[in-house]
C-alpha cells in the first residue's frame, strides 16, 4: 500500500457541481483536491441552460463575463400547438422573458463543456485531476483525516498497460459529485427514492437548416400525434432539440440501448412533429437517447464526513433546464459551510443545514419535473399546460426565489412587521443600484457581495443629516464593538481576502452631505499598510439617475426605523433586526461558533 | 550571417500601441511577430487612464470585461482651489462624468501593466518575444519581404555571457511602437517637431493614508504657491498623484536625473500642496520624476514600409490621461489597413490614410496639452482654466468625436441634407440598443461590430410593412448583387471570421411582423454546413423597453427615406447614401481595391 496523502477536502467528480465546489474551496485556507474519471472536460452536449441565480453566483466569483459573451440570451419563448384544420403546427403565443424586480440576469444557453471551461480557466491553485478513478472508501476512527479513498490513475494515452499507481488519499471531508451513477453513493448504499416515472427522451444539437420561423428562439411545440419538442438556440449556430415522441412518431427505444437507435430516427421524429416546416442539417454536435428516472437520495449527507451533490443526489428529465443549476447550487450551499468548519470559524453542526436546505429543493425539483412531464405527455394539441406549470414554478426555476430555513443558520421573521418588509429571511438578497460614497460610482449592491467567504452585515441607518439617526448609528457601532463574537469576527480580516464579517453601510442621505471618515470606524476599518477601507459605504441617493435612490423603498425599509440585514457568504439573508438588536445578532454568531 | 526568417508584419515594441497592433493582426491571415527589448510587460506605474473610445475598441475584441472588472470607474471629478483666507485648499466644484448620447463607457483607471496583461491573455497565436532588441535596419530592393531587421536576444537570466544569437527578420512591413526614444525613428532619422515647452513632473502611485475627503476621486488641485496636483483613484487601494510643483514647493530637478531626487522630496511637495489635509503612506507602487518634451514626428510613415505609432510618434505631458489611448488608437487605425493590403483585399495606397488620419490627432493632442499646461501653470488659485480646457476638448479626450477625412477611405457628406442627419462621415458610429430579429435579444448595435476585419453596410429601409419600403429594399438588394465589387466582397466569406463586407439590416417595423427568411437573401446568407446566418437583422422596435425603438431618430434617419451607412472595420463611417445609391457604393470599393 502506498503512503497516504492528506487533503482537507476531496471532491469526486468535476462536472458543474464539483467545479463549483472547487471554486468555493479556493476561497478558504485549506487544501482541496478534485478528481474525475473522465480524461477531460465535457466536450459537447449535456446540460445547456444557466438560470438567473446561477449567473449571479458565477458573477460573485468574477467569472460570469465569459459565459455571457459566449452564451445565447433567452429573450422570448414561443409556444406552438397543432392547427386542427391543417394538422400542422402553428404559433400560439410569444412569451417575453422579463426580469423580476431585483433580478439582474436572464437565462443564458451555453453547453456544459464551455461552462466547465469557464471554471477551469478560473480555478487557480486547484487543478482538476482527470483520469483518476476512486475505487475504495474506508472510514478511519480517531483520525484527523478520517475518510480514506483509493484513487487509481487511468492510463489511456500512450502508456504500455502498467497501471498500478494507486494513491491513497485521506480527507477530512469528501463530496460525491460523481453523477447519476455515483460511485460515492454506491459505496454507502444510500437509499434512493424513485419518483413518479421514467421517460425516454431524445436530444440532439445540430446546426439546423429549416424554414421554421422561430428556429433561434426557445420553443415548446406540441404537435399532437407526433409528440412534443422543446428547442433552445445555442452558441455558434447550434440549436438543441429535445423530443418526446409518441403516436406514429414513436421512437422504439424500449429495451434497446442508444447504439441501436440511429440518429436519423431521432431526426425523423423531430421532422414529423415540426410539419409543415422543413428541417435538415449537415452538422451534428452531439446527440443522445436516454431513459431518465426520477431519483432522489434519502439524505444528502449519508455520513458525517460525506456529502452528495448534483446528479448523485437527484436525477430527473431535462425539461425545465434545471439540472446544471440545481447541481451547482448544491455545492454553492455546501462548501462555504465546509470551509468555515475546516478553517475553524464555525461549529461542525452547521453542516446539518446542507441536507435541511438542499433536499427540499431536490423534492420540489422532482415535483416540478412530474408536472412538466404530465403537461408534455397530455393528449392535447396545445402547450397551455406547459406554460401553466412554468409560470407556477418561475421563481423556483430561476433560482432567485429559493428559500431556506428556519434552521441554525436562518432565523428571524420576514414580511409585514419586520424591519424590511420586502426582504425574506432565507432567500438570497435582491440587488439594486446604489452610489459608492467614496468615489461616486453607481453600482449594484451585489457587486460588493463577492464570494470570498465573508458574511455581510448591511446597516441601513436612514438619512444621517438629522442628529437622531446619526446618534442611533453611533450607538449601534459602540454596542457592536462591545460584543465579543461580533467584534472578533469584524476585526479578524486580511486585506483582499476576508473570511469574516464585513459591515456595509447604506445611508439615505445625499452623498455630498457625508464625509466617509466621519462615520463610525467600523465602516472604514484601518490597515497600517493600506490605510482605510473606502469600499463599505453607499448612498441610496437618487440625484444621479432615475434608477438610483429607491433601495430603501424596494427593500421595504422605513427611513425613520432603519434596519440591520445579515447575509451569509452565499448571499442568503440569515437574520434581520433593528439597529438596537445588537445582542440578538451577537447571539446568532454565538450559536454557530 | 544567419539565414533570414520572414514575416508579413514585424511590430517593434509591446506597449499598448504594439499590443493593439498584434491583436488586430491576429484577425488577418498573415504572419506577425512582435518583439520588445524589455524582459516582460510593464510591472507597475506608467499610463493608467482608459477613455471611452479605447474601451469600445477593447470591447470590439471581446477583451473589455477584465479591464472593467479590475479597473476603477471615473464617476466624478473634483476641482480644488486655494482658500484665500485660510491659505489651505478647498473644494470648488464637483463635476459628474456623464455619458454622451451613443457613448457606452466612462473613463476607467487601471495601470498600464494590467492593460498589457489583458492583451497578453487575449493574444492566442502571436506571442510577444520579450528580451529581443532590434539593432540593424536595411531595405532590400525588389524583394517580397523588403525590410530587414537584425534582432538580438538579451540573455539576462542564468546565461553565461554567450549572446551571439542574432536573428535576421525580413518583413513586408514594420511598425515602430518603441516609445519616446524609438529605435525605429532613429534609424530613419525622422524629423521631429518640438512643441511649446518642456515641463518637469513628478508622479507617484501610493496607498495614501489621508484625511483628504476626495481621496478616492479624480481631482485637479490648484494650491497657489505650492503648485498643482492631479489625482486619480486606482485599482486595489492605490491613488496616483501627479505634481507640478512651483514656488516654495519647487522640486529642484533641473539638470538632475531622477536618482538624485528622493521620493520623499516628491511626497513633501504633494503634502505642502494639499494642506490643510494630511497625507502619508506606507506602500509605494511606483514613482518617477521626468522632464517631458512635446514632440511630434513630421510623418507617421517615414518609409513606404515603415510606420511609427504611439510615443514613437508623439510625446507630451500626462495631464489629460491621453497617452495610452491615442497610442492604441494609432495602431487600431493602421493595422486593419495593413491586414487588408497584405492579404490582398485593398490597394497599398490606402496606407497613405494612416498619416493623413492620425497625424492631425497628434497635432491636436499637442494643442490640448499646451493649453492644459498653461492652465495648470497659471498664477491663479482656482482650477477654472483647467476645467474650461477639459470641457472644450471633451469629445477629443474621450476619443468618440475624432473625425477622419475626407480622403480615399472617407467620402460623402454629413449633417443637414444627408440621409442620416446625426451621423458624421469619418467619425466612429455611435451605438444604440436594438432588438435582434431572430431571437428577440436586446443588444447594442455595436455588439455586432466586432473587430474581425469585416466592413459593415448598415441598411435602414424604414418600416417594411408597406409595399413601398419593401419594394425599395428588394430593388436595393437586386442592384447590390449586380455590382461586381460589392457582390464579390459580400460573398467572399467564411463562417465566424469574415474579412469582407457584412450587410446588416435595421428595419423600423414591429419585430413580430417580419419573418427573417422572407427578406432578401443578402441579409441571411446561406452556408451549406451551417445554414442561414440569422445574426444580421435587427428591429428598431420599442415595444419591449423604453430605451428601444429610437435608433432611427437618434441617427436622424427618416423612415420614409431610409439610409445606407458604410462602416470601416474600425467602425468609422466611410460613406453614407440613400438606398438608391448603390453605384456610388460600388465606386467606393472600386477605388480602394
Amino acid at each position: 500500500m502506498p503512503h497516504p496523502t492528506t487533503t482537507d477536502l476531496l471532491i469526486i467528480g468535476a462536472g458543474p457541481a464539483g467545479l463549483m465546489a472547487a471554486a468555493w474551496a479556493t476561497q478558504y485556507d485549506m487544501t482541496t483536491r478534485i478528481i474525475d474519471k473522465r480524461p477531460g472536460r465535457t466536450p459537447t452536449g449535456h446540460a445547456d441552460g444557466l438560470q438567473s441565480r446561477s449567473l449571479e453566483i458565477l458573477e460573485s466569483f468574477g467569472m460570469v463575463d465569459a459565459i455571457l459573451r459566449r452564451g445565447v440570451a433567452h429573450a422570448e419563448m414561443c409556444f406552438w400547438g397543432r392547427n386542427k384544420e391543417s394538422a400542422g403546427i402553428e404559433r400560439e403565443k410569444r412569451s417575453r422573458a422579463r426580469l423580476k424586480d431585483g433580478e439582474r440576469f436572464g437565462m443564458v444557453l451555453l453547453n456544459q463543456g464551455l461552462v466547465e471551461q469557464a471554471f477551469l480557466d478560473h480555478l487557480g491553485e486547484v487543478k482538476v485531476e482527470y483520469g483518476k478513478r476512486a475505487e475504495r472508501l474506508v472510514f478511519l476512527e480517531n483520525e484527523e483525516y478520517p475518510v480514506e479513498v483509493g484513487v487509481r490513475k487511468d492510463w489511456t494515452d500512450g502508456a504500455d498497460g502498467v497501471c498500478d499507481d494507486l494513491e491513497i488519499i485521506r480527507a477530512r471531508y469528501i463530496i460525491g459529485c460523481d453523477g447519476a451513477h455515483s460511485w460515492t453513493r454506491e459505496q454507502l448504499k444510500v437509499p434512493v427514492r424513485a419518483g413518479s416515472g421514467d421517460s425516454t427522451w431524445g436530444v440532439i444539437d445540430i446546426a439546423p437548416i429549416s424554414d421554421f420561423p422561430d428556429i433561434r428562439q426557445s420553443c415548446a411545440i406540441h404537435s399532437g400525434d407526433y409528440g412534443s419538442i422543446m428547442t433552445a438556440p445555442r452558441e455558434n449556430r447550434l440549436v438543441r432539440f429535445y423530443t418526446y415522441p409518441k403516436g406514429d412518431g414513436k421512437l422504439n427505444v424500449e429495451g434497446r440501448d442508444q447504439s441501436e437507435v440511429s440518429r436519423d430516427d431521432l431526426v425523423e421524429a423531430i421532422q414529423k412533429a415540426m410539419r409543415p416546416y422543413k428541417l435538415t442539417y449537415k452538422h451534428c454536435d452531439w446527440w443522445s437517447i436516454y431513459k431518465i428516472g426520477q431519483r432522489l437520495v434519502e439524505t444528502y449527507r449519508p455520513h458525517d464526513r460525506v456529502f452528495l451533490a448534483g446528479d448523485a443526489a437527484h436525477t430527473h428529465s431535462p425539461k425545465a433546464g434545471q439540472g446544471m443549476n440545481v447541481s451547482m447550487q448544491d455545492t454553492y450551499n455546501l462548501v462555504w459551510k465546509l470551509g468555515s468548519v475546516i478553517t475553524g470559524t464555525a461549529a461542525p453542526r452547521i453542516l446539518d443545514t446542507y441536507n435541511l436546505e438542499r433536499r427540499p429543493v431536490g423534492e420540489k425539483l422532482l415535483r416540478l419535473d412530474t408536472e412538466l412531464v404530465e403537461a408534455y405527455e397530455q393528449d392535447t394539441t396545445t402547450t397551455e399546460g406547459v406554460e401553466r406549470v412554468r409560470n407556477q414554478y418561475v421563481d423556483f426555476m430561476t433560482g432567485v426565489g429559493i428559500a431556506y430555513g428556519p434552521n441554525d443558520l436562518i432565523s428571524g421573521k420576514s414580511g409585514e412587521g419586520s424591519v424590511a418588509r420586502n426582504i425574506r429571511v432565507g432567500v438570497r438578497l435582491a440587488s439594486y443600484p446604489v452610489v459608492a460614497q467614496a468615489d461616486g460610482v453607481c453600482m449594484q449592491l451585489a457587486g460588493r457581495f463577492t464570494s470570498n467567504g465573508a458574511w455581510r452585515l448591511l446597516v441601513f441607518p436612514g438619512d444621517l443629516r438629522g442628529s437622531r439617526n446619526w446618534g442611533r448609528l453611533c450607538d449601534f457601532a459602540a454596542r457592536f464593538n462591545k460584543q465579543p463574537h461580533l467584534s472578533s469576527l469584524h476585526t479578524d480580516q486580511r486585506f483582499g481576502r476576508c473570511r469574516c464579517l464585513e459591515s456595509i453601510l447604506v445611508h439615505a442621505s445625499p452623498r455630498a452631505s457625508i464625509n466617509l471618515l466621519d462615520l463610525p470606524d467600523m465602516f472604514h476599518p484601518f490597515d497600517e499598510t493600506w490605510g482605510w477601507d473606502y469600499s463599505r459605504v453607499f448612498a441610496d441617493d437618487g440625484s444621479d439617475g432615475d434608477d438610483l435612490g429607491h433601495t430603501y423603498d424596494r427593500y421595504g425599509i422605513q427611513q425613520k426605523f432603519g434596519a440591520l440585514v445579515l447575509c451569509r457568504p452565499d448571499q442568503h439573508v440569515a437574520w434581520m433586526g433593528s439597529l438596537e438588536e445588537v445582542e440578538a445578532l451577537e447571539e446568532y454568531f454565538a450559536r454557530i461558533r
